[in-house]
């Protein structure tokens, strides 16, 4: 080690030529907030000094902006549907060089070994990937997934070097009334960092969440919510996802005062959002165009979270950091040109240099993870057993529901799904268990087929939706048969599918081609007359997720979630 | 620890009273630079939470701002004259709670044993002492110190929780030029803070001064200087100590973009400033008066620091941090009030309520530091062996010196000292090896006396400065007597002495009665004609720091410091 800082102080002092110089530059400084005409010497992927130097290759910068490559801060590697070598191409093609993912939705698949499979496909990326462990799988006891991650099934990985903390601790429910398993998860993340999901917490409740190691919060919605965590000692992570954008309401906070505390972070964002709006360049650019100035949103996407994860070589361009930088001709347009990663060009104006995906080398590892129970079409029936159905009923654009009581027809006879009233079922699919459940969904208006999935927050079982019993049973096969994903049937005629075959929950294509798949679905979904305001997949995904009110469907039936107890499907 | 955490979230919530409650207090909130008239929840000497909260015992902040305790981010203790208990009165009394320490003064003396006496000595103190190991142990080859630390040396304390890394490295020419153990040393605290001390340096050569890890620097003295070392990514601590003041330069170029990247340090105070002006309170005070935002201030002495030395639970109020803080009149005149360390009171309107230090336990430890070789009155004759002698010249209000050469006196002659030139002795006295070298010095003006002491940095051997060979004589004896110190002698009698048997550089009195001694030998000092724009003990004391230009005095001869060699007195 030190024959190499006895050549890098050489290089540095300008005594012997630097490997690459990048010449006629305009770089962003995230310490001083200023604009350096200012050439930038690299040497073995690390930047050796600003200013006037000398070296083996010289890279003109064209008089563009230089900013240092972006970290997203909070973000599930999942939504996108791909794998981290896929989703690596279009963040680099986004600016977007590093990402702290919460690996939670193969976890709840695979448990460690999904966790696993995270941090080695994510090995040899141009993006580093770190990871925080997932803090709650299962969600809770009202769905069976794949897994159980206890804080000692966690300990194996917490010294990882690519981790560095616990994940999002959704259960605060758990963590107030002082559950032990989520105390000693707590624990177990001493001296790292513990991210916080923390939405409605308020006061004397937010001060014990805080105070159980919590630093950051990605769930802040309102104004009040987000000043409230500042003025408490959180780091809020302002999020601009597919499902949940939180960026016109939250950047009239942000200040010089408390910018410091302030980082961006996208959480989810699907196939087709990355490749139209982005990631975390998506973050700047959105607020830059509500009032932000553009240098305090790039330190929110660098130096910010750099600093908050300890990430001491990231984020800024200066001696000693990672020479991982872009392109952009304006800082208000904001659209990444070239991007280096550690002096290495990955991207020559917004096209990526080679392909870092190469396919499907992992299939057989997360591969094979959709296992049935026996099952027949007869299964799928439902006998009205009162006089009243409990009812899943959808709120408008949101992943809540509302528990309704209403008439479906009369004792003794079979339910007959129709456009107001659908057929839902929820099949155990990692174990082959045979839990299943039937329920009944007002709202999501699916007339003349079925659409099946092994996207189901946050244990990923089967989940399908129908009006017919011949078309879900065909849908829920076809599902099986691709090994999970997503599959849409009308009248016996399968109008699209999107194989899943990483746990089920991601493609083993690229972000381009996935979006391509997911295009077609979402074609296919116009045409079984799904209401407007539903998001066919995404809001389908949610309702088996226990921790959200008012009702949801598992595989181990009807969960009253307020009252945390399983209700009956009739009274 | 989980069912402490058990505990502490009941009291967070309110389900159970917390130990102590502070009402009625305008908290500082160093995160949004707001004032919030908020209660404090304080339980086992952490905060628990901020709001309306029952406790056992409720205190009363009468209305004042309540301020994060303060955290001085690079000082040398020694300078205090005073051990780590005597210092802390003094700290606690201005507010100061945490010290980085750099145990430069003690190590030279006795290297690692005075490194780990600091240690032990600090460790049941209110205040809470960090380390920094010192790296420059002795300041180079052209003295001989109490001890030489290499980096193996270093090696057994780095991992002390009480050490956070490397002490400024000062040896920024050794780095620059590629010295194997400087940059051992530099690779030793990887992971951990380097502090820097690079005064003059610019360009490449601070570019690979920060390249080796060096995060930060308090010898910034000018506006362009400073303003370098924030746009290449250093953490910049200004300074306002005793010799060296840079406040007034500095604080025009701290602004709301650059804030979080600038912290407040007073690296060396004698007793008397720190009595009469303060300490890192003085700092803010004294920045306030130039325009500084008192917010400002604060982060600079409390959230900026504790982020930049990893110190996580300290610099602000907050769920989680430590409950040390002090209360305010107002944040202009900033005089402490009451101040609370983990919540108990240590200092009530502005006066300790009980006293730390309990005197001369330790002096056995580092005491009998001073082993003088045989020496007669005839030993400090010079004899006159060329036309021209080099003669140490002093600069006016500084520690460099010029070289002049100037006839003192005709070949075979014996020098005789007058009001223009003094004549100085530099003895070795960790070991009595004998070392020891008389010089000319121009400018000190000293007349009918000599001062002697055993503080002269870096290797603190004896140096003493008379226009007689006699009281020189006594003035030696006498340190010899009392173990180390200071003495001024004047025709046979000693006028002002102060014992600092600890290593021969502190004293094992208190703070005020060390000032007391101080202000004594200042006065004494006035009578023996010595110029006014001379500081006659702390400039006596840097004549042997061969690494200040341009020439100096040590136990090994008269060194030119821009040369790096060893010149003759005459020529």
């Amino acid at each position: 080690m030190e024959k190499r800082l006895q050549e890098e102080i050489q290089k540095a002092r300008g005594l012997e030529k630097a490997e690459k110089v990048y010449v006629n530059g305009k770089v962003v400084n995230v310490f001083t907030s200023e604009i350096e005409e200012i050439s930038i010497a690299v040497d073995k992927g690390k930047i050796i000094g600003l200013g006037d130097y000398e070296g083996e290759e010289v890279i003109d910068l064209e008089g563009k902006y230089v900013v240092p490559g972006l970290i997203d801060s909070h973000v599930h590697i999942e939504s996108s549907m791909t794998t981290p070598k896929a989703f690596s191409e279009i963040l680099l093609k986004h600016g977007v060089t590093t990402i702290i993912a919460d690996p939670h939705e193969i976890a709840n698949v695979k448990g460690i070994e999904g966790i696993k499979f995270m941090l080695e496909e994510s090995k040899d990326v141009p993006v580093d990937m770190y990871f925080m462990l997932p803090s709650c799988v299962p969600s809770g006891d009202f769905e069976t997934a794949g897994a159980v991650l206890g804080a000692e099934e966690l300990e194996e990985l917490i010294e990882d070097k690519k981790v560095l903390g616990l994940g999002e601790l959704m259960n605060f429910p758990g963590l107030l009334a002082g559950d032990k398993d989520v105390l000693k998860k707590a624990a177990l993340a001493e001296g790292k960092i513990i991210d916080g999901h923390g939405p409605g917490l308020v006061g004397k409740d937010l001060n014990a969440y805080i105070l159980a190691g919590v630093k950051t919060d990605h769930e802040c919605s309102t104004e009040e919510e987000m000043k409230e965590r500042l003025r408490r000692g959180m780091i809020v992570q302002i999020r601009e996802g597919s499902a949940t954008k939180n960026i016109e309401a939250l950047i009239p906070v942000v200040n010089k005062e408390n910018l410091s505390r302030i980082v961006f972070c996208t959480d989810d964002r699907d196939p087709e959002d990355l490749i139209r709006e982005g990631s975390i360049d998506n973050n700047i650019r959105k607020s830059v165009s509500l009032g932000l100035d553009p240098i305090d949103g790039i330190k929110m996407a660098t130096i910010n979270p750099a600093s908050v994860y300890g990430l001491n070589n990231k984020g800024a361009i200066a001696p000693g950091y990672e020479a991982t930088f872009f392109t952009v001709d304006n800082l208000k347009d904001f659209q990444i040109q070239d991007l280096f990663v550690k002096g290495e060009k990955k991207v020559s104006e917004g096209e990526l240099k080679e392909n870092i995906f190469k396919g499907k080398e992992y299939i057989k590892e997360l591969g094979n993870t959709v296992r049935l129970p026996e099952l027949t079409i007869e299964d799928l029936e439902i006998k009205i057993t009162g006089e009243k159905a409990n009812i899943i009923e959808l709120v408008s654009q949101n992943i809540t529901t509302t528990l309704v009581k209403e008439n479906v027809g009369e004792p003794g006879e079979i339910f007959v799904p129709s456009k107001e009233y659908s057929k839902v079922a929820v099949i155990e699919r990692h174990n082959a268990t045979g839990n299943k459940a039937l329920g009944i969904l007002k709202g999501y208006g699916i007339t003349g087929g079925a659409v099946a999935q092994t996207i189901a927050h946050d244990s990923h079982n089967l989940i399908c939706i129908g009006d017919n019993d011949e078309d879900m049973y065909q849908a829920i096969r076809e599902i099986e048969k691709m090994g999970g994903g997503q599959a849409i049937v009308s009248k016996g005629e399968i109008l699209a599918e999107m194989p899943l075959p990483i746990g089920g929950i991601m493609s083993d294509l690229s972000v381009v081609e996935t979006a391509e798949n997911q295009k077609k679905m979402f074609e296919a979904a116009k045409n079984l007359g799904i209401n407007e305001d539903v998001a066919p997949f995404m809001t389908l995904g949610f309702m088996s997720l226990a921790v959200i009110p008012e009702v949801k469907l598992t595989d181990k039936g009807l969960i009253d979630t307020l009252h945390f107890k399983e209700i009956p499907l009739f009274e």
